[in-house]
């Protein structure tokens, strides 16, 4: 089983810097994931998600075997080939949707029964399907099939079952395995019980996955039971295995998991802020849509980078989106991967430098800021 | 007078071949310009159309009237520093779309009179304010008022007196011209009648320009009558200003206008029809959306250069518009506009190798292909 490779090459505290070796590619970590959820990040083209420094995608398992249905996808080489990102992949199994967005979705411990989004048909979803699924798209990283119960639940016999069963379904996960040359991931669950959360990352340990990751947090629970929940699952995970903090957040969410040993984050926020108009800058969140910024000829960020920032001023930007330019919604977007993506270079740097905790001290600042 | 030179620098027949020299950049003509009406081809990069070959955009003086206002296109710099596309720009007034698009627009001597399709509040739009908005706007090309008559339309008294108030429009708008450095183009109105267009064309000519247009075309009139109304003006015209035909329209129409000696085209064609998933090929016409390209992994035209086709299969092309990501119109509208830019691209060379008349068979045969 060496579908990745993993080195961590800097320490500062918990905090990690290393290379993640995939099939078709290498990440440096800590990393963040835009996120491709159909197979492009919205409005982006490879070319673009190169030029802001992405190194690895997110696709949703689920949500491609809607459309096109993962044949097509196969058919032209696998996400790589089919979307024109020769990069790395991670598909998500798809579960949390299931539950989630799924009409009349039905749990029980064959797998997830519901009815589709988009046509109404029932599906069912199992341990073994969503890794066969995840084979034919053919990630560098496929994810267990999990049953994520919010950490801000307050059913505790619920959470204990769903952890149960989601262990039961990693075994059987792991047993369907298909490709050798894709990792697979373990997906620790447990609410907001630090007990459970550390008994589900012993159990995974004793299974044996390329890499770990938590699930089900940002959904409720406070910030500090989120911290200690990731760390006492971690003092349980194998200490060289790669991490991964699944759909959170926020920049300060993030440099708080890179604290912690996280290696590896996706989050909408980004990419949906951006389209509805709402920046990351380095002087706090900017609502390009305000009437104050009409004549304003600055870049949305005069410290960043990014083409949005490096060609176009604040009154331009602001015009696109009030005439409805499907322009507008891509460059925000490209400048708020690029803070995102920046950010976590930033993290590395200051891994290797020593200085991650002033690195944290000055993005928790920043996120008191507003431009407007 | 001297805002733009123009050379003609090879001939094919009545077609040729110039270098229009303009404040902010030399265009190789016959050129055609993408429309831009709000500052920005829907969805498009200034980079994206420098990779494209793109050299002159057309935008709209009365929809940045209306938004985000002169004032601030100027604020900024004109349309070049505001928009981020440092190349030439053409304006045109915005009179066609005054009159069918507000509400409630009343014609008369003065000006037009309508209610702004925005906010509802009375605007008055004449032959002065027409230049004056964009002198602010500081495209390098602007376009008198003129008041727009379909070519197709029945009404020849009607026709007369309009073509008439046009030419008296374009004396008030040269007479009020402000800058130097930006030319002035009048617009030959006249309907479908050959008389009044040689007309309007002679005295367009006294007047002088630095350009002259084509209006009211394609709006009804047959094609073929619609080449000798275009040919009876030009023999009007003086011989080496550059000639534009507004509005128009598809390759054919492209090759039937250069063919006559136009230098200049613009349309909605190519970028509307891409929105909508219609793809110009050397094939013939594409639809993406057609379910038999579902898992097609061929280039949506293999004989095209554009980023699209160099990157992405027609499968995954119809996948983004199936799922309404925002990516599938920009992929489209760069490979339709470098369809276009790469016809006039081949007319220019053809006309230089003298062999324009078989480029134009060429054309005429793909119009009635449809790949699907």
């Amino acid at each position: 089983m060496s579908a990745l490779a993993f080195d961590v090459t800097a320490r500062d505290g918990a905090a990690r810097r290393g290379l993640l070796r995939l099939r078709n590619g290498v990440v440096e970590t800590p990393a963040f994931m835009p996120v491709a959820t159909y197979g492009a990040v919205r409005g982006l083209a490879p070319s673009d998600l190169v030029a802001l420094g992405a190194q690895l995608l997110l696709a949703n398992a689920f949500h491609l075997h809607e459309r096109p249905g993962e044949a097509a996808v196969a058919a032209a080489g696998g996400l790589a080939g089919w979307s024109g990102w020769r990069g790395p992949w991670l598909t998500d199994s798809g579960g949390y949707q299931v539950t989630s967005l799924a009409d009349r979705a039905k749990v029980d411990e064959e797998g997830v029964a519901f009815a589709s989004p988009l046509d109404g048909r029932r599906r069912l979803l199992t341990p073994e399907g969503a890794v066969a699924l995840q084979a034919a798209l053919g990630a560098d990283v496929a994810m267990v099939l999990d049953e994520c119960i919010p950490a801000g639940s307050s059913e505790p016999g619920r959470i204990e079952s769903a952890m149960e069963r989601s262990l039961r379904w990693a075994e059987r996960g792991k047993r369907a395995r298909q490709r050798a040359d894709q990792a697979l991931f373990g997906i620790v669950q447990g609410g907001a019980d630090l007990a459970l959360r550390r008994r589900a990352a012993e159990r995974l340990a004793e299974l044996g996955f390329d890499g770990y990751a938590h699930g089900g947090l940002g959904l409720g629970e406070a910030a500090g039971a989120r911290a200690e929940l990731v760390a006492e699952a971690q003092a349980a995970l194998p200490p060289n295995a790669p991490r991964y903090l699944m759909g959170l957040g926020r920049p300060e969410d993030l440099v708080a998991g890179v604290a912690l040993g996280v290696d590896l984050f996706d989050c909408v926020v980004p990419t949906r802020h951006a389209r509805h108009g709402l920046l990351f800058t380095s002087q706090g969140s900017l609502a390009i849509r305000n009437a104050r910024f009409a004549s304003d000829g600055d870049p949305p960020d005069p410290a960043c980078d990014c083409p949005t920032c490096r060609t176009h001023g604040r009154g331009y930007l602001r015009h696109l989106f009030q005439v409805g330019d499907a322009l507008g919604p891509r460059l925000a977007t490209l400048h708020n991967l690029r803070f995102y993506l920046s950010l976590m270079e930033r993290a590395r740097r200051a891994i290797t430098a020593g200085s991650f905790a002033s690195l944290r001290s000055e993005v928790e600042a920043a996120t008191r800021q507003r431009v407007a």
